[in-house]
Order: structure tokens, then sequence, then C-alpha cells
């Protein structure tokens, strides 16, 4: 059940899809507190449990700090934080009672829950008005189900999105590219698509291309394609301020652009040097921004990544202009430390600088509004531009499309990767405790950067985090300028990193199923086990497994020089340790603690109770894994049975019932299906 | 066995104590690598590890990073660091061989331990002069007390120092000192000292007192003193430059301060702005500074921590002086995005830039050298300088020492502390893990800010950090300007807390008596599970538990809303879960892998077989606690036998074989003891 109230004049944002009438009274479960600002409280019980807030630091339980919705270029994702790149402002609390919140609320919101107070809660937010939906439900996954009711369908990728993806910051030229390619071909180490990070643009500009170091940038487009590979350029929400240049020109003649409050242009500096925000707020702009992705689809391009747009702001000019001007002041002085502090302090504080976000202006439907007050909307509504865009340009394709920044409802345009992490064995712990968390928001297409983007990686870290991501929906490695490279070719155990890849592919059916259901009925794809095993006292502290879809739970190896790690089972399960595709050890395992083994070069899966796992026999891109023969390892007690979805993964007749298929296993191994056939070798754990 | 090779002419830095032949012909395990530089590899099997480097990231098993001794104000202890504040060249390597290295080398060195390539190592010198020790022996343990006795003997500190200590930068005044200790007393919380950080100074001026923070400084000293509150101030390494100010002429007077090329004192700026370089490397340099300990000496201290001394440097005269040079040139250009990452580089290489180090100079022995070719010395030799005062101005009595930057030898004079953490769960995991790579160097005095000392922390972490600190030698609660306060008064919990630091005063007894017997045997105090237990092919992957001292195994809650963990036994023990001094239960655990519970306000012990904890009735502060009457947790199967060391914590007659009392429990639990008498209340676990 959810119900709906209004504080103050809130802004439409869209996030909601749904009807809901509005309620009067107060609000159940969160008092409204006393105080300046608009704010909740709620006292936590010691067995209370909080979850959700999406993308953000620390544990998928969120007691324990204090977080703050402030869509932030942030490459530190360390402890201390309180924001990332998106604003996510839904919650569930379980424990003496169970209800969910949504905060439907552009500007900053803070949630502190049990930092202040062990035993509080307290959510603030800095504008007084604000759509807050309370829902009420006997679980977790209700609850969860109910919000993502009303915030609408996920957005779903094309199925080559679900292969393994490179990228690197950047690949500067067409040889580079065709490099990458020929190492990962000739060596058969899967792949489904390349990345070209900023550099491929002509100075940094949206919609360009660097002709001199990719002269024959369609070409490459196509040749790739022709070996199953796809080119995935990135956007930045920045419009270059240049002479010359049509987006820019065009924008500033329709007026398209942010302005400050003399209702000039408003100036940052973001890579190309100084730019204009795109208004992707205002309907009009949003249209005209969406239509320029058209440029590239037409050179044959299938998937884009949106960046920059929380919108990241290197400097503000009039900052920088008064920062220089102060500086320079000093020349000739003697500094003293409080000086060079004030020095140092401004020069830190020219980006990103909350206080700029007050300088400039969208043209919304509900009027002109100070960016501040809107904020975290930026991220969303540039890649609803293109979303929009691509419902009038291609309207019967899946383009892959995802963003950094995000706010609920984006999820229905794109997905979202985790933003700059880095090459930190910690890092890839933040990045599987995000995945459910941003499940619950409605963001199902997501993942980490595998090996780290920021810092140098290490050739066991790149092992182990590619082995975590095998059931993520987006599998990129991807890594920063200056860094260590880390494609899977260039270390030294390359047979254990093409076996995890070929186990990747042999999962993509199952993968692929479990992400179309999940999709499509308004579900998670990644499962906390404390929201699936809800009468266990204890799972609720395991933050180190998942499920993965409906059959499988994963525990993946998140320490250095460990050879093994700790396992808690809910109940009985079938542990299969794979070291490839075809070579794997199964195990029965009864519930509770268990330490197991794991090397290296191997990947811990566990197949739930009356489940199956099906595998496809792999291949070396989306298009080559076949279905018509496949094998399932099912652990059956009375039964299994596995609603197996699949459709041709580029088009978008999702609800064409021939695209399920019903797979009964029983206990004596056979194995029939309602639908159509389908060529099933069975493996009894 | 010990074999020492010298290559080029090495600087003598009196890391070594003890006369060694030098040996000629190739140097045994490690190879003489090709290439410009000095350098040495290793083929690491599959089953070797890597143990040492002291204070640095990531595991107490090394492999799988690169580390590189360069001694940094380094504030941001996150994984892809190579250097903290420390240089400590020794390092242990155990699996088909056993072995260790002391590379006596005091510039910088980058230990490659696994990452280039999984399976190498390779140590690299920037300098080609070196003085290399290299250890044979069966264990690691037989290893390390080779290296500590080749070094000397460790640091001893006052009793008093092991009691519970609480810091903040900055106690401002004396009424905010007293109001720490009053809160602590009324409050029933036990505390031995309170910290100065640098406000307590006059302009940041070393060796004064700002006077009107502070007008009855020698009077607040004698007044907590009453109250068995130690007072410690700070001492940083730069010495301000201002006229009339005797440290500073007395220094330029006499050529004390370290030089630029053209013999001018080098400037740069710290705490109080321009500074000069006391030059601790020059032997009468070193007195001259040390001597002026004396001051606050004579004013009723008895403890000190020196800082800054890597040495720090915020910036060095002429780089800033150019630097706002080339920032005022800008003024009035149309910045790009090259020129303004040019602008933002400058200014974030303005601190600690490693170039500065070429461009001073120090007179030693063996002549003018330039720093860089000396840097990792500069922090030993400072406190070396107050260690060698302390024996001239007080021979008889000991006074706490402990520096932040440190190299071998350094030891001998003082403790250290693990510099600028942060309030994350992660740092106090790291925190632990430090200390048998710090015992391993000598380094027994040691520990972590509690509670963590950047960012703000939160209740649970600080009850956590404080019972992981629980036999920490070096238990300091400290934090940062800015952060959120975390004196434990601050706090809900405060029965919590008062029940921990209860818990200290109780094992003051077997804890100052195991760290004294390590320290005058040349032992480790915390030892890991696998320098033990050599036999057991699972126990060097366990990094969150210790030995601590010879009866106990300690293993701490490191995850936030944890209620309870792992714990692995190479043999039976006895579990002990302390609520309170008094309050607590038991059981015995057989060997293997558990997972235990541990609330929030539970701590885990784990008595080893055939050993005793002893326990005194605690205090709250170190005198207050008697050792006429005491309790033993014994877990005996055939008998237990303790060495008791005890002294009066003050002065240094070590070797009074008075002593050492040896207590033995019989399996019957009937209880001896050889010395004088000792009361014991034996409980049999």
């Amino acid at each position: 059940m959810v119900q709906k109230y209004k504080f103050g004049n809130p802004f439409r944002t869209d996030a909601v899809v749904r009807e809901v009438a509005l309620c009067e009274g107060e609000m159940p479960y969160m008092k409204k507190a006393d105080g300046e600002k608009l704010s909740f409280s709620y006292h936590l019980e010691q067995e209370d449990e909080v979850y959700g807030l999406g993308e953000n630091v620390r544990g998928i339980n969120k007691r324990g700090w204090e977080y703050r919705s402030c869509c932030m270029d942030e490459p530190n994702h360390v402890e201390d934080k309180r924001s990332l790149y998106a604003s996510h402002n839904f919650f569930v609390v379980r424990g003496k009672k169970c209800f969910g919140v949504f905060l439907d609320a552009p500007g900053i919101v803070t949630f502190d829950i049990g930092y202040t107070h062990l035993d509080e809660m307290r959510v603030t937010l800095e504008e007084p008005d604000a759509m807050v939906y309370v829902f009420e439900g006997d679980s977790v996954l209700e609850i969860v189900k109910e919000f993502r009711v009303l915030v609408g369908r996920s957005y779903i990728p094309p199925k080559w999105a679900f292969g393994y993806q490179q990228s690197r910051w950047s690949y500067m030229t067409e040889d580079e590219i065709y490099e990458v390619a020929r190492m990962y071909r000739d060596n058969h180490f899967p792949l489904d698509s390349i990345y070209l990070d900023i550099d491929y643009m002509e100075r940094y500009k949206d919609f360009t291309i660097d002709r001199e170091r990719m002269p024959h940038f369609e070409e490459m487009v196509e040749n790739l394609k022709k070996e199953h590979i796809r080119v995935v350029p990135i956007i930045d929400a920045g419009v270059k301020v240049e002479e010359g240049y049509s987006v820019y020109e065009e924008g500033v003649e329709k007026g398209y652009f942010c302005k400050d409050k003399e209702g000039k242009e408003f100036v940052v500096g973001v890579w190309p040097g100084q730019v204009h925000f795109p208004d992707v707020l205002n309907k009009d702009a949003r249209e005209w921004f969406g239509n320029h992705y058209k440029f590239l689809i037409d050179k044959g391009v299938e998937g884009f990544w949106n960046d920059m747009n929380e919108p990241a702001i290197f400097y503000a000019q009039d900052r920088l202009d008064s920062t220089i001007d102060e500086i320079a002041s000093l020349k000739g002085q003697n500094l003293d430390l409080s000086i060079f502090h004030k020095f140092m302090g401004k020069v830190m504080g020219l980006s990103n600088n909350t206080e700029d976000y007050k300088k400039f202006y969208h043209e919304t439907e509900s009027g002109r509004l100070s960016h501040d007050k809107v904020h975290n909307l930026f991220g969303y509504n540039m890649t609803r531009a293109a979303g929009e865009a691509f419902e009038r340009i291609c309207p019967d394709k899946r383009i892959l499309m995802f963003s950094r920044s995000s706010y609920v409802g984006m999820h229905r345009y794109g997905g979202i990767w985790m933003g700059d992490n880095k090459s930190w064995w910690q890092h890839m712990l933040l990045n599987f405790k995000m995945q459910p968390s941003l499940n619950m928001m409605g963001i199902l297409y997501t993942g980490g950067d595998i090996g780290g983007f920021g810092a140098d990686t290490t050739e066991d870290l790149v092992i182990r985090w590619t082995q975590m991501a095998l059931f993520a929906p987006l599998m990129r490695n991807h890594s920063a300028l200056g860094t260590r490279v880390q494609e899977v070719y260039r270390f030294d155990n390359q047979d254990i990193l093409r076996n995890i890849l070929g186990i990747r592919y042999g999962l993509l059916p199952y993968l692929y199923s479990e992400f179309m259901k999940a999709a499509l009925r308004d579900e998670m794809y990644y499962k906390p086990l404390a929201f699936e095993y809800t009468q266990d006292a204890y799972v609720s502290q395991v933050e180190d497994q998942l499920l993965a879809g409906d059959s499988v739970m994963t525990a993946p190896v998140f320490v250095q020089n460990a050879k093994g790690r700790y396992v808690y089972l809910p109940e009985e399960m079938a542990m299969v340790r794979m070291r490839s595709l075809d070579d794997y050890d199964t195990r029965r395992y009864p519930a509770g603690h268990h330490y197991i083994e794991a090397g290296l070069g191997e990947t811990l899966l566990f197949v739930r109770r009356n489940k199956m796992l099906i595998l496809s026999k792999g291949g070396e891109y989306t298009e080559e894994v076949k279905t018509d023969s496949m094998k399932a390892l099912a652990f059956v007690e009375d039964k299994a049975v596995y609603e197996w979805y699949d459709d041709d993964g580029m088009g978008k007749d999702y609800s064409n019932p021939e695209n399920i298929r019903k797979i009964t296993i029983s206990a004596d191994g056979s194995c029939t299906c309602e639908g159509k056939p389908v060529n099933l070798e069975v493996e009894m754990l």
C-alpha cells in the first residue's frame, strides 16, 4: 500500500509514473520534527535495519552513517563521504515495523541513519518542498515492488550489452582500438564492445569526432561490428563554447543553455575548457540535445555513456577569475600559514563548489528555477534527453545507455556505472554491495569498473574482480589515464582470465533471463540474502554474498592473497567451484557457516535448493552464444522449475509469450519443458 | 645467522649497533639484477609469504603490491599509496626458503612484491649505496630476533604510558584541558594523560608556551599530575623563522639549520609559516636541539610526541614564489583545460614535493650531503636528539616519547603512532595489521589513533576501535580539528565505553609484563598466528586476529553493524567474551573455524592452551592498579607457567631478578609462585 503526502510546493520531477491520491493528515511512521528545515525522525530499535539509498558508500544495511543526496563528481569513494553521483531518496526500514519512504525532492536531502545517535534516524531536506510516498508491506521485497511499480519499468539494454566490455581513458587512435580488438580476438578472450572515452571527440566537443585521431571512424565502427564488437562513445554534459561549433551556436540561438541571473549563458570549465550546460529540465532543450545523439547513431553507433552530468564543474569562470586575482595579490608578500591555507582552500574550492549551483537557472514548466533547487535532476534529465530521442530515432531498437549521475526515474532511460572507483580491494566489495541498493531504485543495468578506474591495479585484483562481476549486468573493465594498463591480455595468468570470461558467456542465457524477468516484473535481480530468507536471524549480517537471479547465490573472494572465504548458507545449497565452463567440482553444503577454499582461478557459485542454473556452451561474443543445446546444473530435492526468458536481444517484443519457457526437472533428473522445446543436458548436483 | 654485504659507499646510519664482519662474494637468496640502479630480485613461489616493511599499507603478508621507503606526510592511508611516514627496509620471506633482508640505505627504496609479476619480488634502490644484511633461520621469529639483536633494544616508556590517553587537535586552553580531565574523573572513565597538539605553542614555535592560552601551564601540569594525569605536548620538526626567538637565533648563530646550496638557511613553510629544519644529522646540532626538551621537562612534562618530521613541507619558499608568479601571469587569460590542469598540478605539487629534498643539505660526519640522499633518516634523528638528551637530562627516569616518522634504529629512542589515520572501519583493521609489522622493526610502543584522526567518527566505531586497542601499548584517542568530537564521554553508551576502559586497566599487569619481556628479550609483542603456529597450513591467511603477548589471542570486530565474527583457532582455546572486567562468559572452542557472537559491548579474547591471563582489579589510572591481589584466567591441560614481569614503571632497573615471578598453575587449579609471592585467584577456563 502506498500513501502520498505533500509538503510545500514540490517540483514535478516525473520520477513517479502512476497516479496516487494525496493523503491528508499526519504521515505514518516518520514523525515530522521541529526545526527550521523540513525534517522527519524515526526511533531505531536495535533490530531495525535500513536499506536503500541506491548509489552511496558503506554497507547494504545503511545504519551508522549520515548520507546526503547531492549528486557530486566524487572520485574518492571512501567511508566518510556522504554523497556520490546520485540522489536516490528511497529507503526501507525493517525490524519492529516494516515500511518504505520515497522523498521525491530534487534538492539536497540528508539521511542521518544512526549517526548522531545510534538509535535515531533523521531525514532533513534543504528545500521545504517534497512529495513523500510511504509504503507498507510485509517484506522488503514487497515494498520494493510497490515502489518500482510506481516509478515505472527499468531500462532494458540490448543483449550484446551483457557481454564483456573493455574501456580505457582513452584509446586515442583507430590503431589503438583495432589493437585492443585484435588482442582479444587473436587470444580468444570473449569481448562484445570497446569504449571511447573523451579523446575521440574534437577538443572534447559533444557530437564531434576528432578526424586526426579517427579519420575513418564510420569504417572502424563497421569493421568492428563485423567482428561482433560494438564501439561505445562517451557524451559529456557540457557543450564547448566555440565559435563555429554548431551545437554551441544552435544552443545559444535557441536559448537552450542554462543562464546566469543576468540572463547570460552561464560559463563553467570542464574538459573542453569553457562550456555551457544544456538546460535539460526544459522540455524543448531536452528534445534538442537528445536529437544530437543521431549524429553518432547514423555512424553505426548503438550505445553511449553519459558522463560529467552531476553536473561536474572544474571551475565556475567567475570563481576562477577572482581566485587568480587573489593569488596574484599575494605576490611579494611573506605568506604565513593562515594566508597559505586560505590560498589552498580557495584552490581546492574551485571544483564542484555547491555555492556555484546558486548561480545558474533552468527554464522549467514551473518557471525559472535556480539550479540548487533542482540540482539532483540534471543527470537524470540529460539521460532522459537521450532515451526520449532514441524512441524517436529508432523506436524498435534497443540502444545501450548508461549514465554517471542519476535520480529516481532515470532508471527508465538507462543504467548507471558506479563512477570513478579505484583499484582497491575495498572498492570491489563496495561495488558489490551497491548492486542490490541500486536494484531497489530500479537501476538493474549497472556495474563498477572491473579492476578499478583510478590508481594502479594488480593482476590478482583484476582476476578476483572479474570473478566478482560474473553476474553483473554491466561487466566492463575500465581504467584511468596514467594508471597501469589492465586489459586482460596485459597479465601473466591469461588462462585464468580467459576461463573466467568463458564462464560469463556460459552464464549469459541465465543472466539475461533473470535480468529481463526482473525488469519486466519490477523486481530485483541482485538480492541480499536478508530479503529472501526473512526467517533467518543471522542472514542480515551477510553483505558479501548476494542472490544473483532466482537460482544462484554468489560469494566472491574480496581479500588479497586469500585462498578461500567464509560462506554462510541459510539453507542447504549445492556449491559449484568453477575453474572454467567445463572444469568445476560440486558439493552440497548444509545450512550454516562454512569455510570454503577458492584459489585464485576459482569462482564459487551456489545453486539453491530446488533450483537450476542453465549454462550455454559459451562463445567469444554474445551472438555466438547458442541456446539450442545447454546444460542445467540442478539441485533437486522435490522438483525444480525454471522460467527461462529469451528473445532476439535487440527488439522490444518483451511480452511475447514465446519468450518464456518453463523447464521442470524432477528428483529423478528427468526434464520437461513448456513452450518451445529446449535441448538440455541435466547434471544433478 | 647474519651476513653483511656492502654496495657502494653507504652512509653510516647507526641503525645497527653490533659489529658484523663484511662478506665477500655474491649475496645469497636475492639475485643482483641488471639495470642502471642497484636492484635485487627473487622468484616467488606460490606458497611464499613476505613479511615486514613496518609501517605501510595493506596486509601483514605484503605480497601483491609495490611499496616505497620514502618518509611522507601522507594523510591518505589508502590501498594504492606506496609510502607512509616511515622507512623500514627489513623483510622476511617464508615459504620454499626462509630468509630475511635488511637494507640499511637512507635513500628511496622500492619493494615490488609480486606487483609487476605475481611471482617476482624486486627491490630497487634509488641510491647506489647500501649495507645489506641477510638473515637465515628456521622460522620468521628466529630471523626477527636475529635482526632485533642487531639493531638494539627497543625503547621502553614509563608504565603510565600504558594507560588510556586522550588527545585532540587541539585542546586550546587550560580550561578545555581541565574540562577533559574533569569529565573523565567525574564520570569514572580511566585516564592517564592528556595531549597538547600544536596550539599550546606560541605561534607554533617549538619549546615555547602560548601564555595567553595557558598562562599557568606549570601549575596545570602539576595539578593534573596530582590527579594522575600527565600532560604530553607535541614538538614539531621545523623551527620558526622569527627575530627574537631564541631557538631560531641560536640555531642560525651556531649554523645548526639545514642550508641550501648557497649556504643559506633553507626556508620552507609548515605550521608556523617559514621555518628552518634543525640539522639533526649533525651530531652537535642534534645535541643542541635535544637539549631544548629540558624547557618542558623543567615544567613538569614527562612525555612528548615528535611530529612533522618526515620532514613535512607545506611549501618550499622558492617553489611557492614561482607558483604565485605563474598563477598571477594567468590573469586575464582565457584558461583552457590544459592551462587549468597545469595550474592545479602546480598547486597540488607545492607540498611534500620530493624535488625539494634536493635543495637542502646536512653537515654529517661523512661531509655535506644533499637531503634526498639521506631523506629517511630525518625523523629518526630528530627523535634520537630527544632520546639522547633525556639520557643526559634525567638518566634514571623514563620519558614518554613517540614520533611520526621513523627509520630502523629509531625504535631505540621512542615509539611511533600510526599517523593521520581516518575514522574508517577499514583503518581500524589497517592499524591492527601494522602492529606485528612494526614489532618486527623493533617498534613495540605503538598504536593508531582510536576512533580515527581525520573525518567524522561514529559511536560504534569508537566502541569497536577501543576494544581493538585493548592490548595496544599506545592506547590513545585522537581526532583532528574540524571533525566530530570523540572523547568517550561524548557518546550515548557511556557504560559500554567505561567498561572497555575498565578492562584495559585490568589487563595492565599482563600487558606491561608482555611488553617488557618483548623489549628486554628482543622479541615481538604482537605476533601473527602464522609466526607461532608454523605447522598450520591455513593460518597465514588470518590477518584479523593476533597473538597479544604469549597467553592471549585477540579477535576484534572490524565490521560496522556486525554482531559477531569468524574466528579461526589453530588449536583448542578458551574464549572469554568480556562485557566488563567482572562480567564475562567463557567457553572452550576446539581448533578450526567458528562463528562467534560479539555484541557491540562485547570483546572477544582467547586464552591459549596451557597459558594464563592475569588480571588486576583495575583502576582509574595506572598507579591505582594494584597487583597484590589478582585473578588468573587459566586454560590448563597439563600445566600453565607464566613469567610475570613487573617493576616500578619509572626507573631503569630492568635486569633486577626480582622483577620476574614465575607462576605455575597445575591441572587441578593449584598455583605456585617462584620469586616474590603473589596473591592469585585462579579461574580455570
